[in-house]
């Protein structure tokens, strides 16, 4: 085989049923900025860009039970989370989700991390903090 | 409100029965970079980042009849597909696709895209080439 080719992620994309619906969380929430939107006949979609960073690709096997190993069983396998990057996770779960009670918790790299309890769009979305990475767990 | 957050994506997850099979596709074809692999305890999985690039978020918006209108009632909202950007579109899919009679199509922002016929753990990938970004659709 030749030498693969240098992919890397363009977009993730989320369907929805309303574009202008869905910008009041992504847009005016997420304070994401957008970069185009267009209606494209050829797929018969309106399409919409928004600026996402620089991104990681996530492979989550899951390796005992909890949520993950449930919903592998029950949906298989595919496109599971959204995980956006904030400063301050607090803050953050204090503006997205101030009255669910999100517990936080060390995930990896050592980062601390939690899950919105409600997804716009039925998009499961974790919020991570940004901080030192480690190879390994710890306490913060 | 206070100001937004400045949110980025730090990940997208895909959900997977094994790391060990997935990374023939993900870092074998698609020469993405390993960054960690972990088993984190308090999730019960097996966590393995690959390097994704800088990415875009894209809402979809099926405005009518086609593959996406029809995922989106048989399915509803959530999501959707991965998009990788490549130098050269038609190496690409003679790589990953080869005998599969991919079309290419021009996409969002007058870009040339493709999807790929079969996904590896249910992810349905898209690849878009590399090239001048504009505004409206109109021949490359």
């Amino acid at each position: 085989m030749a030498e693969p080719a240098p992919y890397t992620v363009d977009h993730v994309a989320v369907l929805v049923r309303s574009i202008d619906d869905a910008l009041g969380y992504y847009r005016d929430r997420l304070g994401l900025r957008v970069l185009s939107d267009e209606t494209v006949a050829a797929v018969n979609a309106r399409l919409l860009l928004l600026d996402g960073g620089a991104t990681k690709l996530q492979l989550v096997e899951p390796t005992g039970p909890g949520p993950l190993q449930t919903h592998l069983e029950t949906q298989g396998e595919g496109l599971h989370h959204l995980c956006f990057a904030v400063a301050d996770i607090d803050a953050a779960i204090k503006q997205l989700a101030p009255d669910a009670g999100v517990a936080v918790n060390l995930g990896g790299r050592g980062r601390r991390t939690a899950f919105l309890p409600s997804a716009a769009n039925n998009l499961r979305v974790e919020l991570v903090e940004n901080g030192p990475v480690r190879a390994s767990q710890g306490e913060q």
